[in-house]
């Protein structure tokens, strides 16, 4: 069983596999490597789980392997010198392949270390996490965080394809399911009503991992996110809407400490305080924000911020954000489930109020 | 006296502009800034001497600057997260432009760091050596070291303009100005027999940093490299011919330890062992190859590798250039002065006879 869908960018294009056991399809990589050599890019918790199994579908090529520690606070300028020093010590050449075995972390530095190494090679992504499947497996954007702020350093990388094997999302636990269900909730808030009805509907087959309702989360995500790309790969415009909750979310991570909150439980919150600053404004009705916090409780996620971290540092964090660099604070509210838009012109009186309305300390 | 020559790279394209006390002149920079922050990135040698006139022809600016350790064995991944740090600190977006002043290595690192910062943002080239001003500020090569190869970790990214202030040639020393030399007699051996000649009639010119034949080399060196990158922007072909001497010459810099060779000192070198070895097998008159060897040493080039670096160390430092990893050793020879060739099917017997025949060891 397996669906396959296309991100069309011209010669950049690539094919999204989605089903169960595609790692250990060796056709599935073929097209897709252009030299004899391929380094495995993977994490020491993934790759006893899954390297033999890459390994063998790969047998044919000449394969290295370079492991790192797992964990968002290794997402460093420093853990990508390791990729380049096994890729140098190995003396691969710009025909060669890397081929990301992990979750997010992994993805996006492997996508990096692809996107520099000699000026660009190929990559291919074999997300093992549901959050990277539905999300930062797909659309080329790749990088490393700085300890001032997440992804600030980094380039658009398309993969050259990605294979998402449902049979990976076994060994999840909980928590990394549910913070993958997190990036799925906001496809249906994003552009999709229908969908969000969906996953109000069978939140508990999700939390099951029945494997049907699992490929249809999957398959309609990463359609959403692939129409994004493909129409504005760069974020000059719509691509900005994928970042609903991460404004809010980043800051959290960042104040937090990375490692502490996981990415999808911080766009989570996020996302129930966007929507709670868009119900303040009207824009969305009190019904609607609370369906959005039910969804999201429903999936065991977090729908408030910590409060270890106070309104000036939480605005100072929001501060150094991407999409707030950019000129003056901008964030993706609601108009409707189903209809975000980008937005500067929100009240600031509102968005304190948002800031504020959140969980007591730790340990209190 | 301004010339203005264009690299034509459809949305890509921008232009080179040479002459006398360029940097000072606002106008130059204005059409190429987009929002109000610049951050400008020099070294410790060239900011004392010149950032004040760039900073006041930039008065209208937010300015910030960051100023890095001078010399090659500091273009690393870590210096480069200097800039990364400058530009985080000052809240930098997407719309702000880095503008590099001083040599190769300040040029391609601030290239690399606009390539990466939040995924690509602008810059522009001020180069102050006569290297970088025929050479590296023009064509969008940028990155960083790595302890196992030079250039090994970057990007391509087109700088906005590049400011080619023959004026800041005037602080050059001797051994640098020679450095540049090397490359502008690059030009006339891969392709212009005539301006070959030139300089044979006018290297005592150049060396007296003479304002009209300085601009003449420089203008011609830019031409030749403006329509070699326009044709093959990534170097799939054509853009190949331009590291003529520069696999011998990074072997050399990368064997002596990186800052103990100036880089066009191992190109001038490296030119010479590519003569030596083009008229080794006869595609090339001895007395060519002479010919190149003393305009070499009237530019006061080194035209011998060191002895110190063996032969085996030397095709193990050659085999792990990027010109070599993408299947066997390939050379760029000659087959005549002005006309240059990448060459993969030259006999390793003469090879090795090129290797041999160089200086004795240091200190004998």
């Amino acid at each position: 069983m397996k669906k396959t869908l296309h991100l069309e960018l011209g010669e950049r294009s690539y094919p999204i596999h989605i089903g169960a056991g595609l790692i250990s399809q060796p056709d599935l990589y073929q097209p897709h490597i252009r030299g004899r050599q391929v380094m495995l890019v993977s994490n020491e918790t993934v790759a006893p789980l899954y390297l033999k199994t890459v390994s063998e579908a790969l047998s044919g090529y000449r394969l290295e392997q370079v492991i790192l520690p797992d964990g968002e606070e290794f997402k460093t300028l420093d853990t990508l010198n390791l990729i380049f020093d096994a890729l140098l010590k190995k003396r691969f050449n710009r025909s060669c392949c890397l081929v990301a075995l992990g979750g997010g972390v992994v993805g996006d530095m492997t996508g990096f270390a692809a996107a520099s190494y000699q000026r660009g090679v190929d990559f291919i992504q074999l997300p093992t996490t549901l959050l990277a499947q539905v999300d930062s497996s797909v659309g080329g954007k790749t990088g490393v965080n700085h300890a001032l702020g997440k992804n600030m350093i980094g380039a658009f990388h398309q993969p050259r394809c990605v294979l998402a094997d449902t049979n990976t999302l076994g060994t999840l636990d909980e928590r990394q399911l549910s913070a993958g269900i997190a990036e799925v909730i906001k496809y249906g808030l994003i552009e999709d009503a229908g969908f969000f009805a969906w996953l109000e509907n069978n939140m508990t087959r999700l939390l099951a991992r029945d494997t049907q309702a699992l490929m249809h989360a999957i398959e309609r995500s990463c359609q959403c996110k692939a129409d994004i790309v493909a129409a504005d790969e760069r974020e000059n415009g719509k691509r900005a809407l994928l970042n609903l909750g991460h404004t809010f979310g980043h800051a959290i991570e960042t104040g937090m400490g990375y490692g502490n909150w996981l990415h999808g439980e911080g766009v989570a919150a996020g996302m129930a305080m966007a929507a709670d600053l868009s119900a303040r404004h009207g824009w969305i009705g009190h019904t609607d924000a609370e369906r959005i916090r039910s969804l999201l409780v429903q999936a065991r996620l977090p729908v408030d911020a910590p409060a270890d971290i106070s309104r000036e540092q939480f605005l100072e964090l929001m501060a150094v954000d991407k999409k707030t660099l950019d000129g003056g604070l901008r964030l993706i509210l609601l108009d409707a489930i189903g209809q975000a838009k980008v937005c500067g012109n929100f009240d600031t009186g509102l968005l304190h109020q948002t800031l504020e309305h959140r969980l007591p300390p730790t340990g209190s």
